[in-house]
């Protein structure tokens, strides 16, 4: 490649060999997990969560385990300062979680810190300022000397605001740009702050040391964080904490090795959301851990639950790949792969009380909810998403609403079910067309008619029973007018009515396919499909689809 | 979490502690790459390529820089059989680039193997066999012995074929689930191959040692390998490879300590497309020897263009935190990176001497064809998919389609250059607005009536320069109609008319939105967006809309 002569290596091996962790082969307990989603997270995304949004996530960390969770940098913005008021005068803090602010050294910001902590019977409050090289000649123009007064000072001033404040307050200090710092300036700096903070064992204190751009390979991040907790003065009283980022897709690798190289702690985010490349992923580390034998302290067993908010608060997607919380990666596609999986899950039936060792599933999936796919039940409920999407987008041009899909997917899973049958793309078209498309009974729609375009005027012939009726309403727009007669002179009651349309091929000749969803008196949701060369006869049979499919199921009885 | 005692650890130690990979600090030389995204990674998509996508790819690799290039497994795919026959045929394999085909150790299939190759110049013949725990007792219900018999058989076989089979073949051996495999019997299965194949300096034998399954921490499968790599026989001749998978988070980690113990050679694809989890990534191991100084040895100078054939191809998608590849990867959002980010770059202007070190960068983005993204320019055109969609999308309900997304992006990013001012969302929209919605100049469509089913006969009351007209025309839709109207009775000419719908909110009273693409004669494809309480008149006024917009541009006089 070009420009290579523009690149070097920009962080700093330890002055002494750092790699006694390396003796250690797995991580034989949790870490402390704070969770920075709210912080860290939360900044990195293209549309932030709102307040409602982040009191849901909190939540959801809650029950997952967390018990520490940063909620923001209240001084440097006012939603995060709001969220953590509401936080505190709602008492929606549990008594075992704790939770952390993040704040600079500057006396203004760490007032307005403490007064937004008022109130609050706990919390962590976390210092940091720039050390790197980088930071200081470029950003801060300041000398090592500026640079560790800062932090003293900041230091000074937490312990001062902490005095005055009532609640238990524990610090936390990060050297942020720790990777791109000089080793033992880091070193310096921490010890500094550490001795104007004099941690005792029941006031501990907290030295986090973060990738905060991922610089070096796995090991040499670990060397660091040995070395650091190696000297690190009162190490007895002092939880070193770890808070990696995945620029080099090592996040994962540098908290694991980092754990073993000393790490009593780790902050990071749920699949890895925040800044560029994202923090770790909890969520795969807790799972490393869990496939070892070794209790997470997270409660993880239910990743489809856990996913579904996570993306409807971040508007963030889980790729298909992501370790146990991606779509595919519980999919088998190859027919070795498949064979052997089915083996040695027959294999198991006889050996519970062996270790799970079933061929390519490092877990059993329904441990965290989910289920492994063969090729054969790709095409179900859970996998909705991924395979019939796929396969009716790719293969015929059809993109159904998201709701759509997972309604189709449980009829897809019915059939695959009860024909014991590998379902071919062929196959779910056909269930598609034959459970969805222009269903014309009881009522087929004929056409329509508009008459004016004031109220929407409309009239419409509709054929029951070989008995064409022709029946006139009103509406907000043209489906409404026709739903209103469905609803007024059909007398059949819904609400809710979602529709979505595309072109099936380009060019104006081409078909129109509408989906429509209705919901029932009762809160189900009933789905119809029509396609036409018009675009309004396409949604008007998708409709009738909808309304007759929810007619049907209302006309069955109840066994 | 429950069922925590169903797991432990079922990988195995060396017997001796394998180390001394440790003391190495990075990766000093690029290792010889093999691409295997046309077997692995194909065999891992839920629509698996077809003939002409694989040649498309098969040419991406090569000019990438892949010497050596895994086209699939063709004994046991008819259309892996067909694609490796038109490489070969049709002369498609350059000089030095060597392809390589998978094979199990039965005879039947070797001699299929072969015979695909016929023709060919050169070519790496691969031969596994599962040699696991799992898999010899749950699967293939096989002893050590007989498993070890497998491979030597194989191994003979190779030989055997290789013999009578014009070509210069190169022979390699995998010992598949190696990471669930006692470690000295896999060495032991390595070593009897190596005892059939005699390799020499000449003839080298490529040794490929799969996380298949990844089950440890990275040191632990680096230990593996240094074991394995320091008591291979035949060692100097033996071309030791790894081949890692994802299942842990941990494949770049793998793959990079696993060169440090010993690898000469990875097995990866783009992106880490594959089974399961994936493979590892290839791009992201390169570009991490790349901003250490260190040459990959791949052109990856133009990463939105391997990206965009990549997911053309695969229907898959690098997620937005991919390193280096994701779109939000270079992007800030909060404003002390931003500040750290632009001060750096000045700061650089002054010391392009010195290695890039811009704080939050890990590498310049220009490099690999990218631009950095401050929250300010995040809304441009090249981040159009991301800023724009997510702002329209979730703030303002718009669901463009994604090639007006694009079109819109570089109006957005004139404006914003323009204005030398950020664009907050509510800016976003107001711009999308006055582009493209219900543009009524120079012509203002009024209402239209239908006249009749048949031929979608349709009456049209257009509004120029204050002068109301009204036309009729027919189509083979009710659209269709009213682009016949503007393409015959006003000479307005296009082509390809491209159009998607949906509801704005849910409620058959609220409104719909209109998306329309028209083409003019000289090729450029103008949009128009419409809204309206009717589908219909929202599809039409998008069409007025775009018509409108090619008008305005083609009145416009050449400067």
């Amino acid at each position: 490649m070009k420009k290579i002569e523009k690149y070097s290596r920009n962080y700093f091996m330890p002055p002494v060999k750092s790699m006694k962790w390396s003796e250690k082969e797995y991580i034989t307990e949790a870490p402390a997990w704070c969770s920075v989603d709210l912080r860290d997270g939360n900044q990195a995304l293209v549309v932030p969560m709102n307040l409602e949004e982040k009191l849901e996530y909190f939540q959801l960390l809650v029950d997952i385990g967390f018990k520490e969770i940063e909620v923001g940098f209240p001084a440097a913005s006012d939603t995060e300062y709001a969220f953590l008021r509401t936080l505190i005068e709602k008492n929606l803090i549990p008594d075992d979680v704790t939770i952390q602010v993040l704040t600079q050294a500057r006396e203004h910001i760490i007032r307005k810190t403490f007064e937004s902590l008022q109130g609050v019977s706990k919390a962590i409050v976390h210092l940091y300022n720039s050390t790197s090289v980088a930071q200081r000649e470029q950003v801060f123009k300041k000398s090592k000397e500026e640079i560790i007064s800062i932090a003293i000072t900041g230091a000074k001033l937490l312990k001062k605001y902490a005095l005055e404040t009532e609640g238990n307050f524990t610090f936390q200090y990060s050297p942020e740009s720790f990777t791109g710092t000089e080793i033992e300036f880091a070193l310096e700096i921490c010890n500094n702050v550490l001795d104007e903070w004099q941690p005792t064992a029941t006031e501990k204190v907290i030295i986090n040391l973060p990738a905060t751009v991922s610089m070096s390979m796995p090991h040499v991040y670990a060397s660091q964080i040995e070395y650091m907790s190696d000297h690190l003065k009162y190490r007895d009283n002092v939880i070193v904490s770890v808070h990696p980022h995945n620029d080099r897709g090592t996040g994962v690798a540098d908290a694991e090795l980092g754990m073993l190289a000393g790490a009593d702690r780790v902050e990071g985010t749920l699949f890895g959301n925040g800044e560029r490349t994202g923090n770790v992923d909890v969520v795969t580390l807790a799972l490393n851990m869990f496939s070892h034998g070794v209790d997470p302290q997270l409660n993880l067993e239910n990743i489809p639950e856990i996913i579904a908010v996570f993306e409807r608060m971040t508007k963030m997607k889980v790729s298909e790949r992501h370790p146990y919380g991606g779509e595919l990666v519980f999919t088998a596609f190859s027919g070795s792969h498949q064979d052997a999986i089915s083996k040695g899950i027959k294999w198991r039936e006889g050996h519970e009380d062996k270790y799970w060792t079933v061929p390519y599933l490092l877990i059993d999936p329904k441990d965290i909810g989910r289920e492994y796919e063969g090729d054969i039940i790709r095409i179900n409920s859970q996998s909705g998403k991924g395979g019939i999407a796929y396969v009716l987008g790719q293969k015929y041009g059809l993109d159904l609403p998201t709701e759509m899909r997972e309604s189709f997917g449980y009829s897809v899973k019915n059939i695959s079910d009860r024909l014991h049958k590998e379902l071919v793309p062929k196959d779910i078209y056909d269930i598609f067309v034959k459970e969805y498309v222009n269903i014309e009974k009881p009522f087929a729609f004929i056409n329509y008619q508009f008459k004016s375009y004031d109220d929407y005027h409309t009239t419409v012939k509709i054929k029951v029973n070989n008995d064409v009726q022709e029946f006139e309403g009103i509406g907000n727009g043209r489906l409404d007018a026709i739903s209103n007669i469905i609803q007024n002179k059909l007398d059949i009651k819904y609400t809710n009515l979602v529709y979505k349309e595309h072109a099936l091929e380009i060019g104006s000749g081409s078909q129109a396919v509408s989906y429509v969803g209705i919901t029932s008196e009762d809160g189900s949701v009933y789905w119809g499909c029509g396609i036409d060369m018009d675009i309004m006869a396409s949604s008007i049979k998708a409709l009738f689809s909808a309304v007759n499919k929810l007619i049907s199921v209302e006309a069955t009885p109840v066994k």
